[in-house]
């Protein structure tokens, strides 16, 4: 058995620091570096790729909406030709400093608005995928589990990696509940941890009316914007590794 | 003998037009291409990668520091790190739209008050000579001719392209004529033409005290953000072409 | 009879310009000023208000959406805290600009994506209206005639000034025809003219489907983002005061 | 006795924050706000402007380069009437937002790299106090106590409030020790403290080579951004009151 655990890393701007990427990167074997669009500024995304570099953490491009007061979490809707640009200038972007840093981009993970609006909509995700497969087609997408977009990434000749959310409760559907309902969100280590080793295990999570819904994902992802989240994420680790889980990579077997 | 004729092109920014790129691009053979810090947002960048590409032209990344509302003309002090993940940044962007446009980034050209400072600041110069050959020991630097950082390119190993100003008057000493000095800017087709014509005949320009000043170039700069400097830009090419000089991109050499 | 002419201006943004400013502010009555956001500098906004203070025109606030590589037009969904602000610092921003070209800010026009989304969002509309009041009551509200909100400004114990656009066509309903349709935007100097003068001596405008609707508007939005959209913009002028029509600002009312 | 206490407040940015402005405001007595060039979304600004007012803290505007990644520390060479435009722009909407926020803009101080530069260079100075009067000739504008800046805003019919910093060491002539020295910052609350209370009963600190240097200071700068500079603003605070020193804007005489 084996799983990928990625987070969001890179998200400072300037002078502001967001996050607690040093002890994330000794968790996660994936790191989401944002491109300079909702977060990170050149300098601090060179340090954040050469500290995921020098622990082997593989790189994946945060790809947002340009939109850094709004953090890439207002929707926007951006002409074709605008978002398939700016989704291949922030992947480039990222090329030159990961391969300055010693490393290189092995996957795509759009951020926010943007990741939320493309697991449905068919043809932004469209371009998402237009854009990603012109800059090198063997970059791999990461997407939301049991969302359309998934077999629209394969059926594209691209790689798609469904993700589960370590933090997130479940709709008997395999959506995720919506932020706006009060128990959308977990932040018991234990259980969460637990709920991540029955997924690993047997492909599956409990929703929140009780039942068992099938959700297939190579990864899951954990956050690390606070003390709290940091300690959730170690204790999805340590949860799975102790059950003998390995945890590497999705992008090693590429 | 042949020449390079090189332009600052794709200085859009989204509703923003700026030159006649399409002019311009029949004429000259290297397309200095803005890429986002100064001017140029991604749609617009990639448009004029794509008709660089259709028309031959070679490309090259016309870095800049981060200031668009100045258009990358104000002086400003970057920290080393600052300024050497900026570019690297800047140059990945572009090579990478360069990619999906069916080129490549060739070599970089600093724009703006970033090139006027490394021609005379070595140790700003150092930084952006470290950050190319990070990215690309291959790339070329286009650096103003006679100036210190010719010499400081060529000694860290990496090919420096000297240039001249088609439109620009000269000091004895090879130095260009300050834009704050009343003749600093040549308006007439005609001399310039034959001022560039003798530049690649016989090496030399005639300064502004009537001496001869040798001056080594391998490129001529020429501009087009109005009607007047495409007309004098064609005049270059055609009194170049004329005499039987041959317009190529340096980089065909590489 | 009387009618204001208004027109976008100051549409700027560092070297970059765009529009006739100082032909349209020979044209118009009231100049709709950019703040920041879509366009406009603080030295380009400087210079247009000081144009304007200089030839009568009276100064309203065309605030946006923060987008400026998309100048506005991008629909974008910001909290409603985001929003109120943004619009609070906007026109503040104008109005020490415009008390220092010695004039002062008079009304109020959204632009672009914001104009066209709370002329029929009534929670959006609410907040623009909430924001603009805090900054100061007296200030109007330029509005598409015939929409919900000339009349939600009104309950508001606000001023709406409801504007037609010189050059679209109209639904039956009063609506304007979508600019997806192929005959949205009409062209010619002279039919557009006739319509204006109409609308003026009769409140009504002829339907794309030949029927008559009741447009009541106390303003006409003319266009300079060309030399023919000028050229427009002044038969429609001419046309007026050559049928005995007052042309001026609806603040000289105030 | 009497002095104001001064610091930096509202410097975050979107998603990110920085400094413990809660903390802060039950500290000073002057709140130097930013205005969104180097820091500050007009939303966050808004909430630093009205925690203000609620405890009747008088609120500045701290107006910088236009550099959000540089956070305005770096130095840049604006024109002149950039410069103007820029400090009018931020002025204006501070001033809108403090009107909301039910207070008002009584002072300029400008922050970072623009701050260290109009103490010495009075060009440049110059251009900030017009553009200040321009606005509102009633301003102050916060000044390096002993630089030349104090009687460069006086003589232009300004009022000049001079500060001190609280953790900043002297040299004998009155200038702060360069923060590239290893002793330009102090860290010890009770020597701040003690320094502090000695210049207001005083009018002298003690420089590092142990002379006494006269310092006419009419407020105090201390900093918010980490615990530790939490903890030595309010033992400066806790020692001035103790002895008798009445905390209070400057702007309340005015």
């Amino acid at each position: 058995m084996r799983i990928d655990l990625n987070s969001d890393l890179g998200e400072h701007f300037g002078s502001w620091t967001m996050g607690d990427d040093t002890s994330m990167l000794e968790i996660v074997t994936s790191a989401n570096v944002a491109c300079g669009f909702h977060a990170g500024d050149p300098r601090s995304i060179l340090g954040t790729l050469r500290a995921a570099a020098s622990r082997g953490v593989a790189v994946g491009a945060h790809v947002a909406y340009p939109d850094l007061v709004g953090f890439g979490r207002r929707p926007m809707t951006l002409a074709r030709a605008e978002l398939e640009a700016d989704i291949i200038y922030q992947i480039g972007a990222l090329q030159a400093l990961a391969r300055v840093a010693g490393t290189e981009v092995r996957y795509v993970k759009p951020h926010g608005a943007l990741y939320n609006s493309i697991a449905f909509n068919e043809a932004e995700a469209d371009t998402v995928i237009r854009a990603i497969r012109a800059v090198d087609p063997e970059l791999a997408l990461v997407c939301l589990a049991a969302s359309p977009l998934v077999e629209q990434t394969e059926a594209a000749g691209m790689r798609a990696i469904p993700e589960a959310f370590a933090d997130r409760a479940y709709e008997p559907n395999g959506a995720l509940v919506s932020r706006r309902e009060p128990d959308a969100v977990l932040h018991d280590p234990a259980i969460v941890a637990e709920r991540m080793l029955r997924l690993v295990q047997t492909g599956t999570i409990t929703a929140r009316d009780g039942s068992e819904v099938t959700v297939r994902a190579e990864s899951i992802c954990v956050h690390g914007d606070s003390p709290a989240a940091v300690e959730l994420a170690r204790a999805v680790s340590v949860s799975l590794v102790g059950a003998g889980v390995e945890l590497s990579s999705f992008s090693r077997s590429l």
